[in-house]
Formats: C-alpha cells, structure tokens, sequence
C-alpha cells in the first residue's frame, strides 16, 4: 500500500522538487499540492497521510499546529526552530501522540552520514582536519557544515580524552594553517566551478583517512525528505534531525 | 598506573615494531619480550598483563592456551583461526572466565573503520562502486579488503531492501565495469607509487559521499594494537575483530 | 574595441548559453543572435566580425560557406566534421586567406588540458591507468574521452620506448583489471550523483602524479568558446581541435 | 651500449639509493662508488662517463672543478648553488664545451611536471588555489614547492592579464581562506600519516582542473636522476633544473 502524501510550499523551487520525487517513487502517492493561497483543508479532504513543509517560519508553525491537531504526519525542512518553537511543537504532540513530526535543518543523507562518521572517527586518530570548498559566490568561511563537523570532532575528543593534532609549525605565513574551530583546524576553498564539497581528513601512524561529501544540485534533499516521509509514522513524537531515522 | 605488556615474536619485523610502539606509549610498560628460543615463563616472572601475539599458526594455540591458564590478556594479529580454533580459545576461556584475548584479522583502524561506515551508509544511496589502489607487485585483484567491503555492502543493501546501482551501459569494452562482487562494482588499479589503499563510493540525486582508506606503511597497525593493549582487560572472554572495542 | 559577435543557433539550449556568456564578457559584443528560421544576411547587415554555429550537422556547412565567403570568422562546435568537409572548408579558406575558421570536438578547456597534461606526462612515469567516472545513464564504456586519453597516452608511451605498466596480477576475478585500451587500463564507474569526471593517474617509485578534471555542467564549454572568439582572427585558415589556441 | 656511471657520496642514505637505481636499470652500469674517503681518481681509472653527486655544498665545487677539466659528465643534487656558484661552474665549462651539468634543486619528476603544468593551465580559468598535505613535523607553512608553484601561477596570470580568483567572502574566521601568496590562496594542512603531497584546484564555470602529487618516499629522487644520468651527456654546458630535460 502507498503512502497519502501531500506538499506545503508545493509551487516553490525546492516543493516542485518534492513534487517530482514523490510522483517518481512507486511507493508513495502524492494526494495534495498546496501553497500559500490555498487551504490546508485540501489535506484533509483528500485523507493525506503525511505532510512535507517547506515554506516560511511565518506560517509553519500555523501548518504545523493544524496537521498535528488532525493526526497528519509532518516532515519539515523550513528554518527558523528555536527551543521555544520545538517546546511549543511537543505540547501540540502530547495531545496526539500517535502522531509524528520530523524537523530538520539539512536533509542531504550525504552531509549528515559524514557529519555522525567523523564524529565516530574522531577519537581513533592522532590528528584531524577539515577542508571545505565552496563556490565563490559564498559569503561566510568556513561554511555553517565546517564549523558544526569540527564542533562534534572536538567533543567526541574532548570526551575521549585525545589531545590536539601534532602541529610543529614554527614559521608560518598568516592564514596557511587554517581557521582553528574549537581546536580544529578548517580550511575554506572557493572555486568557480564548485558547488558545496567538504573533506575530512584523519590521520595516524602510517594511514589516513578521509570522509568526503558533494552536492553539485540543489535537489540533494530529495532522497532525505523521502526517507521522512516512510518513516514518519512509525516514530510518533517530535523527531529533530535526520540523524535518528538513520538508525546508525 | 601503566599497563605491563609483552611482546610474543618480538624479533620479527611487525614484533619490533610493537614493541617500539609500546615503548613510546606513557602509558603502557615493556616488560617482555619474547622470541621463538625464548620461554614463555619470561612473562609470568614479570606479572605481565597483556600478550601481544605476532607469530606464527603454528605455535600461536600453544602461546595462547599457555596465556589464558595464567590469567594474562592476550590481543593477537597471527593468522589461521578458523572457527575450530576458536572455540578450542572459548574453551580454555571458560575456565579462566576473566581473562580476555582480543582476535583480529585486520588491526588497521582506519580500513577497519572505512568498512563499518561503508556498510552503514549502503542503504541510503542508489548507488554503490568500490576501487582499491595497490602497487603493482600484487598477486591478486580485487584486494581481500574490497572483497569484505563489498561483501558487507551487499548483505546490508540486501536486508534493507535496496536494489542493484543503476547502469544502463549498452556497450562495454570488456573489464571496464569491473568486477562483480555481489552486485557491487569492484575496480582495482595497480601502479608504481601506491602502498595500499581504498575507495568506496556512494551516490544518490545530486550528491556523492567517498571513504577513502590510505595505507602507506607496515607499521598502520600499530595504534590498533595499542586501542586492544588498553581495552581487552575489560572485555573478558573471546573478541573477534577490533570493531567491537571500537564501541560504535 | 569589443569583437562584434554572432550567434547561429541561438535558439537552442547551448546557444543561449553562448548569448549569455557573450553578453557578461566586457570585450565582447553580440550583435546577431540568429536561428533556422532567420536569414543569414543578418550578420552582414550588422558588421559581425566572429560567428559562433552551433548548430546541426545538415545546415552547418551552407552556414560556413555564406560566413568564409564574407570574411567572417568561424567558431564551430557542430559536430559531423570528417576529413572530406574539413577540405572542403580548406577550399573555400584559400579563397579568403584572411579568414580564420576553428572546429572543435570538444570547447572544455580542462577536458583539452587534461589530455594534453596526460600526452606529456606519459612518457616519464612507469605506471598509468584512467579511470573514468560518469552518472548511471551513460550508453558507453569507456567514454570517449577516456578512449581518446588512452590513445594519446599509449603513442606517447610508444615514441619514447616505454613499455607497459608493470603488473604481477595472477588471480583476477573478471574484470577487476579494467578495459585494456591500447595497452592502458581503463575503469569505467557509474554512479548516481556524478556527471562527467575523469582521473589519469601515473606512478613511479615513490610519487604519484593525478591529473583530475570534472565537468558538473553543461555549460562548460563557455570558456573555451570565448576564448575561441578572441583568438581566431589572429589565426587565419582552418584550426582544428583548441589545442593550438592553448598555445602550450 | 651502457652508460659507466659513477656516484659520489655513495654510502650515503641518498647515495645508496642511487647506488641501487643504476643497479637496477640494464642501460646503465655502476663503475665507481665514492664517499668522502677515497680519491675522485677512482672514476678516471675506470672510464666513469657520468658522476652523480649528492654530497655537501663545501666539497661539491672542488667534486665538479674535478669533473669537468676531466670531461666527466655531472648530474648534480647537492644544494647551495647561489649565481656566484654557478657562474663558476659556467666558467670551466667554458674551457671543455663538450662536458654537461646538470643542478637540479628538485628531481621529483611528479613534482616538476606538476608545477610546470600548473604554470600552463593558469591562465585558462577564473580561479586557482593550492593545497598542499604534509606530516606535522615539518616547521614551514606553506612549504617551499608551494610557493614556488604559486608564484610560477601568479606570474603566468599576471602576463595573461588575468585577474585575482573571484571571491566574495565577507564573513572570515581568522585563516580560514588561507595564505595570500602573490594573490594565490595557499592551504597547508599538517596530518599524521601523510609524508608530502600537493592539490591544485583550477576552477572556471561548471568544471575543474586538479593537478596532485603525492611522494610518499625519499627514493622519489631516482628516476629524476637516472633521466639526467641518460639526457646530460647529449646537453652540453650547464642545465639548470630538471625543466629542459623533461622537453615538454
């Protein structure tokens, strides 16, 4: 049997993206296309199962509030969730809690599988460090995937008692070795040609290695938001991060 | 307090190597080490803690039921167990029930780590190949590492359900597609300047994820040797493979 | 001064790339963009001093007739250039020695470096083999780039009296080793997520040269056309291939 | 025929590396090994028709004065060779114009041909930044390959008139976007497990170009040097860096 799915932001870029993917995969159904004209009665109408959100912080949290108060199942890629907004998402659930909601801040399986194995490797290793490349239109460096990556590499080391990476740099040009990100050492690529790409690299006595991620397309979400959309009903409660579903 | 070690084999070129290793490490004690014309009652004078076996099959049964009657922790890199070895070891383990000896065919942590990520990402990508890189002196193609890699991808894209990669090639010079390994593309290049080394890829809509596994030197088994000297007294009875002690 | 330039098959997805990329360049000018239905007279009427036909193998060689008969230069991607058309052109170029015409395979700058990068480090290196890597809905294995790169590889090879790569491979399982393409191993992966990327790797005692080029957009034969057009008035007669442009 | 070869500081750790290559190769035949104790007469005795040498920069001057007013061939990798030095050199082989020199700094063939094709893709794309890996005890950051080949990158673009790489960063963490050299970003990343490698990234819309070397053993230096043993004695005069020999 397939599963009821509707979209909310359905005429957006990345919503027309799940619009595909969802049509393309055998095992789904997609029952209701909606945007920001129309009712969020059309879910219901239609008896839709779960509901994939990526709209606006203005308006999720009304979308959400009404798919949970009907049991509809919520996968949601907008921004904007605090801890008072996700406190407020698990008082809504607590009155349904037959009903799951998924929220994520990045869906690429990709970038959140090399996030959880560097954290897994980080203890193992004599030393680290992280090179991300990026296109040159980007605005910030390191990148917000650099900075969270090294941030859990530090504290998987920091909890397993592993000092620094070796580094007897004596004489060094400004800026060759890198930003340090909690003791990590992060180095920016900006390249025409690029899209989003990060390395990590882990070495010790005679081998190294190395976790790498690209996403050349902005639809690298897609397989992620599906992966929601099959096992949303099957973790009633708030879900936050991909991470959990992925049962690592 | 240090951990008091000795070395079985410590004259061969992996057993020197140990022992240097050991020596360097703050927190362990070289208190033995052993050759083939040597007694084994040269640890037992010592009160050593923990065996590190790098010998021969052989001899390795007699060292090891030796061992274990006293009491002394053994992690041992000789080759040659089969599962009659084994449980002849959990045998001589149930009357010292705790004494620990760690056993592993492979104490790279880096390739031991490369494997464990690569099967569990296998399920979250449509696509799956795998290339391994040796020099050129290499007897055999695929390399036994990509075998078990390949292995361990397949069973974990078969339990979950996932189909073969796509390929839709219609005319193949031969051999360019690789090796079949259970379904997963196997491609193995040998030139001049390569120690060894491996990667496997994963790709889905728009994003690839790599684990690149290099090995430059003998010596890579070292720390792996080491993360057993420090944890198998807390592991009584019969380990098998260092993914165990890597707690993932 | 700007060049005034005009586009054939403007219409089409490569030629409003060409339309763009002309326009966004400061030293450039387009003054035509003309398509099937549109008369050629309208590159005369406006002093088009380069034309860029990108366009179909049945209408390309009428288009360079009318443009070489003008003295107005030629930047050609169409394909379908075989020995007898290119004389032909040769012809009506004798006719106008002052007019320059460029046909190219191929306007990906790195795609023509990579090859050439490959030509001349072939001969230097004990060790060689390519390995190719495209998404999963190529026909083709090897691509033909990678057939191309071999060749030029293997002549190479052969003029400086290099024999083959050294390789004690005894068991192999079908196909690990790869294509043999004239002497030089080729590997062929196809995977979700990728585009068009090819690796030349060469080996020696100690050191390894990787000459890597990747292609993730269609668009990447921009370049290679501008700088076509700001060369080829300075090159008068027929030019093949962008190599000579390259000016190595 | 073979060539009769000779190497100075033979019982070094570099000379008996080259000891072994000339062993080792059928076109060459080893007639004299000398170290710091024994008389350069040893290789007039014996026909020597090439002398490598790899000694001190106090004692190679009197080794090469030696060589040429004998009309033995030199190839030569010891260090310290300012213009002063080499003006010397130029002034007795002016006196035996049929005698040839070779002063290399570098005889890594990937490291040379990497550089010289960095120098020739320059000026072909937007953007270009260098990567360069080393093991964390080295003391220099970036290192010395890494400045030359910018800096052979930065005068390529300069007289191509192309500008700096494209970059918007406006939000930086100290260091992230590496070291300025001449307006080329140099990364240096410090990792156990690895010995000396080098990335150059070029990028330009919707592909790369990367050009990696990888030298994982002191021993890289031998097929340098056996190249210059077999091309000197048909180059005449000095030869300053591998470059000329490699006829690219």
């Amino acid at each position: 049997m397939t599963i009821r799915v509707g979209v909310l932001g359905a005429r957006g870029k990345v919503g027309q993206a799940i619009c595909a993917a969802v049509e393309a995969a055998t095992d789904l159904e997609l029952v209701a296309a909606v945007d920001k004209d129309d009712s969020l009665e059309a879910f219901t109408e239609v008896n839709t199962q779960v509901v994939v959100d990526f709209t606006h912080p203005d308006v999720v949290m009304g979308n959400l509030k009404f798919l949970v108060e009907r049991g509809i199942h919520a996968v949601v890629g907008t921004t904007g969730f605090d801890a008072a907004r996700l406190d407020e998402v698990r008082g809504w659930l607590a009155e349904r809690p037959e009903t799951g909601v998924l929220i994520a801040p990045n869906f690429a399986i990709g970038a959140v599988l090399s996030m959880r194995f560097a954290e897994q490797a980080a203890r193992f290793f004599e030393s680290v460090e992280v090179i991300e490349l990026h296109h040159p239109n980007k605005a910030d460096a390191p990148s917000g995937t650099a900075y969270r990556t090294a941030g859990l590499i530090a504290a998987a080391r920091e909890r397993a008692g592993v000092g620094r990476s070796p580094d007897a740099t004596s004489t060094e040009l400004e800026g060759a070795r890198g930003a340090d990100v909690e003791g990590v050492r992060v180095h920016s690529v900006r390249l025409a040609g690029l899209v989003a790409h990060q390395e990590v690299l882990f070495g010790t006595q005679g081998e190294t290695l190395t976790i790498r991620h690209d996403s050349i397309d902005r639809n690298s979400f897609a397989p992620g938001v599906l992966l929601g959309v099959r096992e949303i009903a099957a973790r009633p409660g708030l879900t936050v991060g991909l991470d959990p579903l992925l049962d690592l």
